[in-house]
């Protein structure tokens, strides 16, 4: 007797990865193995279990990924200063390469051929899990449910769950938002509903993770960010771990009304977005970084780290986390962190995180230097005269050969 | 009898330039022009002519710029999205090329052989004028007292002046600001004093055009920026010249406690220097342009500008406004703002401009594609497939080889 | 009764395209329009004419687009120095978005809504076609033979011919060369056969346009090229429009063993791939170019083309000729070529292309400043002094601060 | 009694530097010690010896360095495939960092505060050395003569030699070249004297490394290139080390009349400049390093390299090896070596280096997908429709709504 095929499925315990995973049991003869993980989207992830054993899984695997998600995914990111089209802070992105790592890893402890998402056919995440997986198993075969069938409605989708017993929280999905919503330790996002007009303000009661700056405390914070080697190590002096640091950002962020984001952007499958997200910790993360960066990064790495940047976000952005040119950037990048240490004082009030000062050991800025008072020789100030004058050469044989430059 | 050497000056009024001119007067025993512009600084202009005159200037030139300043310098650069080192908007870099030209014209009229200028040989200025001088004019000589005399604290100038007579407003001195401040229609700044120890605050009281976010309106307002071809052509429906624009940016964003900042960044002549910006029309005026931008510009256009636009912010910091390449990469950057009309509309909010909508008759958004609803037939999920797989192939190649990518 | 579907063919006259026009009229009952056009492959195009009318075909185009091609995709993508991968000079990249724009208007005239082409589903061709009809005519739909049939080997297609009387040149494709071959103005190219081993030698034998440089004659020639805003406008002072003069180069270069190239390059579909080449007009023109400009161009004006080169090389590589990034790019380009006007001189000799001289009216070289000998002060060497010293401070601190630089 | 000022010199025993040795003495006081290195410029060294002891030297330091050089030097630039300009190998460019090395180590050896080399105020190398120094020992003071002395001329030079009996090899200089002229392992250049026009083709008896392609051997020769991690570890079969392999190249390149450029460039100090130069190990290492590259290395990794090679080829032209941005460029060059491994075959015949083979264990060339013939599945062309379709989505989104592309 023939060896059923063994699908890995990505499970969130919700209503259409439950649909999918009969669908597959139903139209593949499937023996679905699940793969359920804790990244900080705040929902317990213990719930997947008892349905999936509900729908005969026998492979039933729930991790808890926070720590591995905040240390080797965002806290590598952040020391690129990733920013995606000057506004998005890559927060789904930068989750898709775990999911699609440990799909692959469990999948070839069970000898499957098989993964299985439930992204759609439109987005950037199924090119994130897929390219994932052609890196890493290149011969791993990957079933896309959005992409074959025909339950195009969240109606279909339900009446399929009803009629098969599909087991739905449906007091739950009865309220479910308008809007499609993805979470991890590092935002929170929200697309479609209303948000499709891009001229539509979102409601205030969209947002789930911040206060509105109007709502935000009237008092400012001050909040103190240990750095070694680009990464924060200490929030106000207490060592963390780093996703102990993003939970205490988040929470930080989230009270004072910090992170929220409204925009329109561009995916890799050729259309665009309107989005909202919140990334509270992110928000503080990314000023604070660049803070620290400052005082210790060399002019000519810090430049070439921004010029390089871009490429960097849409390396992530399309999916390419598990490629050997994000590979080589993020070894450049990570050499360059070596001496961003130190400390980060930022204020924390109504939308706003001000740097409220910076300090290093590994400072480069020199006061001697910099000073406009008596500098005692540690500037020669005639020394301008003929940087300017050499740098300004061949513009002035270029002018005084009639080349015109206004 | 030989003809004085005519020399024309970059003359604010202020204590610095006063004795400037008298010690060109002595020193060089030069005829000196003075060239006093409004640019927006928010001091009256007029003034300079007196003290002019009192020492001896026949020629004074006072001329208000603001509107060629906003038009043909600050406007081109906020198509470019520019932001130097991820945080600042070149707010001192984009006046002096305006300056540099003036000086250059007014000498070629007078057929004067030098100009002279009051920045030191510690910043950033020196070079932006004279790189500028050298392109426009290639045998026109600059004198930089700064970089020549040994007047080189604020009490050898003051003494320098008394001793000569020179018309100093001493009651004004008096109360002076601890810090050096530089101002125009885009921004004020901030260097020196306490700002030397870059892990102090500033006190509250060294901000002049912001209100802090504490102390702004607890009511948001709303506003409606009209964009054609990447300007801002109107606000609340009211159409406005450039420097209009700015003026009631500056007005609505200091208000709102909008548009300070407070940095530590690399100048051209190789130190670190720690700087406070207030930049309110400035602060509005990106993140608008970034929001028409988003819905009006091509993906791989909006990336290719990303992705140069460090270089062109490191061009205008460093002061090749007047230069070839600054020129080859701002035809680019117009040729990409064609499309850049529509609206945007923005709330500003103790400190926070949040972007409320966009909307444009050159949108590239289309909803009909990007919608999570049924599309009916727009977009064909299966062609996902097909991308993803290719995107993929030298991936899969590579794996299938032995190549790691994790 | 229904109007059969019209289909505008890019039709060469050989067997590949003779069985798609059948193809095309038989599977989809379509009304074939045939295009056919000489862009300098070195073959007749009026045979293609009875061969078309024998297949039925009653809207015929054959067209000399020579001077087109040369003047408005060859030249212009010359101007920014373009090689793909440091070796390919893009001679089959560059006739795409001709051809697929000429099928475009070819089809709007006929009010069709197809077009088709003889590219098949592994090469870059397909996806320049398809690109190029996407961004000129978003509606206009295209049939892809080779990735609808099973005609997949030479002989179901030979036999598929001989069935249907398919006017085929037997006589020709008997003798036919073991390679794929595709040649215009800019290059012949060859793929396939042998040349899947990259570790395998061509044979003599399968250059066709170049002689090898053993057997090219044993005295050098020296040719003049005279350029007008980067292109050539004449040779050895004889004005010639921009078909003519790669005719010319052709013959020359071709005469001298120059051009031929064997390579690997990536795909944009993700395979790697095998490729040799003949370009003799074009090896001479990159190389004159870069000399011509060496004296023309602004040395940051010259270091900004060669950072994007690359980038614009893939743009062109990939299909991207109609959009709007690479028309971006394009406009840059030619607004620094303006002052690129002078004489090249260069030596022919057994595949080399030795520059032996260069002069221009807008030469920005000035043997009074670089001269090892007496500059009479026209550069003063004290300059270099705080030249350094500006340019060094950053390592200089850093080095004082304790960093490692080597 | 006071202690003696001590000076590194960078010693050749030639006249320039021996006039140095001399006026440091009687201009400065000073104690020289001498550093006279072999780095193949062809030279012997060792005569130095007895003439830096003539003029009263003690602390004579002569070195081989070939093998340095070569090893940390040469290589690791060539995997980085660089040419500054397009053109130009950087054979003087690179030795600079080594002699500056070294300078610095003997003056901490010696407590010595002072280096000194007989480089003029108006190249690169002057910037190269200091920029060096900088970097590597910020307290040490440079002199350079060339920009304090008024000894400007040859005249001049030679008659305070004769003054001083500084030991000058009077025979020698007699038939002194026109040129001024600098060789080591990777070239020999040639620069001032007939060159200063550029439209002059240099004279054949100028060059003296190459024979010319006319007069090379009328047999091509075939020459297998064996590499591990980017570098070239044997000659056809015989395992050599990086100077060795260097030695051999330009015995090869020479001898068949390889590797003669004739350009003018750029320099650091704002004046373009002609130079001509002959790099034959560095003619066909270039080109293999290309070849072994296109079979080994992935798509986007080779052309993140090429987009950030003029990059990297400006900082070793401008003198900042000795910097954190070089570093950071390098660590991700050398990352995206590992792979380069196997063996190109070159043909070397007149000035020629064809590229005749490659192969390796690590090719991601796949013949099996690539092949024109059937490849059983290997690649799907159907998912070339969909790849197309999504990559040409948002131009045909963009032309549906009236955007012009053409």
């Amino acid at each position: 007797m023939a060896e059923k095929r063994k699908v890995v499925l990505a499970y969130s315990g919700g209503l259409d990865t439950s649909v999918i995973l009969t669908w597959l049991q139903e139209k593949y003869d499937a023996e679905v193995i699940t793969f359920t993980a804790d990244i900080g989207q705040g929902e317990e992830v213990e719930p997947a279990r008892a349905k999936a054993q509900q729908m005969g899984v026998k492979s039933i695997h729930i991790e808890d990924l926070r720590e591995e998600f905040a240390r080797d995914y965002v806290f590598p990111m952040f020391r690129a200063n990733a920013i995606y089209e000057g506004e998005y802070l890559l927060g789904t992105s930068i989750a898709r390469p775990l999911i699609a790592k440990r799909l692959v890893e469990i999948a070839k402890e069970h000898g499957a051929e098989y993964i299985s998402h439930g992204a759609t056919g439109k987005g950037n995440d199924q090119v994130r899990f897929e390219l994932g997986a052609f890196a890493l198993a290149p011969n791993l075969k990957t079933i896309a449910p959005w992409r074959e069938w025909d339950l195009t409605s969240r109606e279909t989708l339900m009446a399929y769950a009803k009629e098969r017993n599909i087991p739905i929280d449906f007091a739950k999905s009865g309220k479910k938002s308008p809007y499609s919503m993805d979470a991890n330790l590092l935002h929170i996002s929200y697309e479609g509903g209303g948000l499709e007009d891009p001229y539509w303000e979102p409601e205030e009661d969209i947002w789930r993770w911040t206060v509105s700056p109007e709502k935000a405390p009237d008092a400012p914070q001050y909040v103190e960010l240990s750095y070694q080697a680009g990464d924060i190590v200490a929030i106000d002096g207490v060592t963390m771990t780093p996703a102990e640091v993003m939970i205490k950002l988040n929470e930080l962020g989230g009270k004072h009304g910090i992170g929220r984001l409204d925009l329109v952007e561009n995916r890799y499958v050729g259309m665009k977005s309107r989005g909202c997200y919140e990334t509270p910790a992110g928000t503080i993360m990314l000023r604070a970084h660049r803070a620290i960066e400052s005082i210790t990064l060399d002019r000519e790495v810090a430049h070439l780290k921004d010029e390089l940047m871009p490429r960097y976000a849409s390396l992530v952005y399309n999916g390419y986390w598990w490629s050997p040119e994000r590979k080589m950037l993020q070894v450049m990048i990570d050499e360059s962190q070596a001496p961003v240490n130190g400390v980060v004082r930022v204020k924390l009030y109504k939308g706003n995180v001000i740097v409220a000062g910076r300090k290093s050991d590994n400072s480069l800025f020199d006061a001697n230097i910099a000073t406009f008072e008596d500098d005692r020789g540690a500037y020669n100030q005639k020394d301008a005269e003929g940087f300017i004058r050499l740098n300004g050469l061949r513009l002035r044989i270029a002018a005084s050969k009639g080349r015109k430059m206004d």
